[in-house]
């Protein structure tokens, strides 16, 4: 734990000496978090904060209080999350659901609307204008442990988790250097081939998502605009662009579940028209994955397009986590929802308008989910139509 | 849980509909703050938060974070309790260690630093002025079973909380009305009595302790500005006022442990002269005591005076909890630091000077302690010097 800890501040957040930290957690991370902070004043943090997010509690709010209240967070929290455009705190966050299934019986409109959505909107821009240092890391819990393996095997989680971020690396730093350099090379070539379109093929899937002239790939290390680079996952194995929200089409069947809003979404497929998601179906989850879609005008278009292989040291772990931070690293995926403007030249200072006429998504939602895997092809596009293999068997043939 | 969770809500700090609650405890009480979370929302709390404290994130900011930030709360945090006095939301704080001398390895005098004080600043004139509800419960957890058994039988502590508290009756509610009455009672005889001061006498204690004229003795149930009528603590077995913080004189031996920040206080002694403590040991912990006494001018002197017998629900369970809410109400126990006003007639909207001048401390200590038992007599005496028995052989007798 100590090292992973180590890793999240030295490596992940970058906390900076005398910088603030802020570990956005839930009550089931806290040793973890304890782990982090004392790397944090280590490293030489001014203050190290808990922000905890309960899922009980939410749950309590959602059966028992009133609707109007689902989803607003209060006020001084806003006001907190308002000041970081000042204060440019660093920030890690904790994933792992302890009980990735406890919202699942609810009414998944009242799930929706009980995402902190007012939050999110704050954040956004403090990440995608790059204001702030930040990072996602792991807190394996023996709830995790028993939606991942069946057991509460807390250790063997660790293990998965170790191998899954090149802890269990003799230098786990210097594999880190050495891994964020193959992903920067993959990203330069796709910059090089300036693709008009990505597209996937395969069991259900037929999706073409058509990129702007002014996006670029980007891999692995974020830099602040005060300098700070910082590595937002860990562990990371893709590499991603923001595409252009007006031009997927076609249908997408999701290749791995997807733990998301207290429910596991099963055997997801969406159909796309000019962009838009059209159809949801799910063979779990349906419900949730509605509500989300249907939660702004914009969250029904793609923000993000990753694409990774089989060399994955997330993927060769075979397992799957039933969490984002680590299923998004094993194979390709897309987000419905909020774009990255960082991957979009001239994006700084741009508005929502300018930002969604440029054909970056803007919007209170970004779900990913996986689409990749053994049996998917993953072309590049040009403009006229020629296609260049990029994935074939799971490999990286670019 | 569930039982004790309703009366913390119920007749603890009497939630409102519509009130905002707010859970103030340590992230090992989660469960026991999500019971009580429900039953709040229950009970119509518009919205339920938890704000929690982490002794272990206080303990890495001592050991390795600046020494300026101790005990220096975040300022988004003090801006939302300053708008309490507006938006009066109820309050339920959690008690009961679940690593009791997580801290006593430290430098005394930085485990002081790090108390919160800035936040009881600004708590209490809140409640002090009975602008808002509140409730102080418990939260039995392993780590505190652990401390009062030598082992981790959380059932054990359960068992003893809910004979302390009233729950093992057939009918909790009716248990605790009638209880009300008789300390209700017990403070009417010495508001009759208006004795002049109170003297404690038993081994290692020969302590004299002066009232006001103006000051009454309270018991159990408090009642808001708003009318909210609630009783702060559960269980409570006390009748209580503030002394006049200039007259008290002698010497006083402590008859139980005291836990209190992340250490546990062993044999306290202490000396007063005209009202100011001048002289403290303990055989462990005297640190810990030093640093709060020396932590403000008016910290060395008293501000509680509560009188308890052996009818006391919790002393009868005959267990030493080593948690002040407990503990306190096993036995008589005074407090140095932060008067009552609610205590004191026609203290309305006076000032710190004007508080102090008439008798009332203020401070932003206030530590309880115990010094009651069956080899310590109370009396009441008047202003002619003549004694009147209140407790012998640890009975009521007045």
């Amino acid at each position: 734990m100590t090292h992973y800890a180590e890793l999240a501040v030295r490596i992940g957040a970058n906390v900076q000496p005398g910088q603030e930290l802020v570990i956005l957690c839930q009550t089931e991370h806290v040793a973890m978090a304890r782990a982090i902070a004392r790397e944090g004043y280590r490293a030489g943090a001014g203050r190290v904060q808990f922000w905890f997010r309960d899922q009980h509690l939410r749950r309590a709010a959602i059966e028992l209080g009133p609707e109007e209240m689902l989803g607003r967070t209060p006020d001084h929290l806003l006001e907190w999350v308002g000041t970081w455009h000042e204060t440019k705190p660093a920030l890690i966050q904790l994933t792992g659901e302890s009980e990735p299934e406890l919202l699942s019986d609810l009414d998944p409109a009242l799930v929706g609307k009980s995402e902190p959505r007012d939050v999110r909107a704050l954040l956004a821009p403090l990440v995608s204008g790059c204001i702030i240092n930040w990072a996602i890391v792991a807190s394996p819990t023996a709830g995790w442990a028993e939606a991942v393996f069946g057991g509460p095997d807390v250790g063997r989680l660790w293990d998965a988790v170790a191998a899954a971020t090149r802890l269990d690396d003799d230098d786990p730093v210097a594999a880190w250097r050495e891994h964020q350099g193959v992903l920067e090379q993959r990203a330069a070539q796709l910059n090089e081939r300036r693709f008009d379109a990505i597209r996937f093929r395969g069991p259900g899937t037929d999706l073409f998502v058509g990129l702007m002239p002014v996006s670029h790939w980007m891999a692995a290390t974020f830099t602040t605009v005060d300098g700070v680079v910082h590595v937002p996952n860990l562990p990371t194995e893709e590499v991603f662009t923001s595409p252009d929200w007006r031009r997927t089409e076609g249908t997408v069947r999701s290749t791995m579940p997807l733990s998301v809003s207290g429910a596991i979404v099963r055997d997801l497929e969406l159909r796309f028209e000019a962009g838009k998601i059209v159809h949801v179906s799910a063979s779990a989850g349906e419900g949730v994955i509605r509500s989300q879609v249907e939660s702004d005008p914009q969250a029904p278009f793609l923000g993000e397009i990753a694409l990774v292989d089989k060399s994955s040291a997330v993927g060769r772990t075979g397992i799957v986590f039933e969490d984002t931070l680590f299923d998004e690293n094993a194979t390709c995926h897309i987000a419905f929802g909020n774009g990255l403007p960082m991957s979009v030249d001239g994006t700084d200072g741009l508005s929502t308008e300018e930002l969604l006429e440029l054909g970056v998504n803007v919007s209170g939602m970004h779900t990913d989910f996986m689409i990749g895997g053994p049996e998917v092809d993953v072309d590049g596009v040009d403009a006229d139509g020629a296609a260049t293999p990029i994935i074939r068997d799971d490999a990286w043939v670019l």
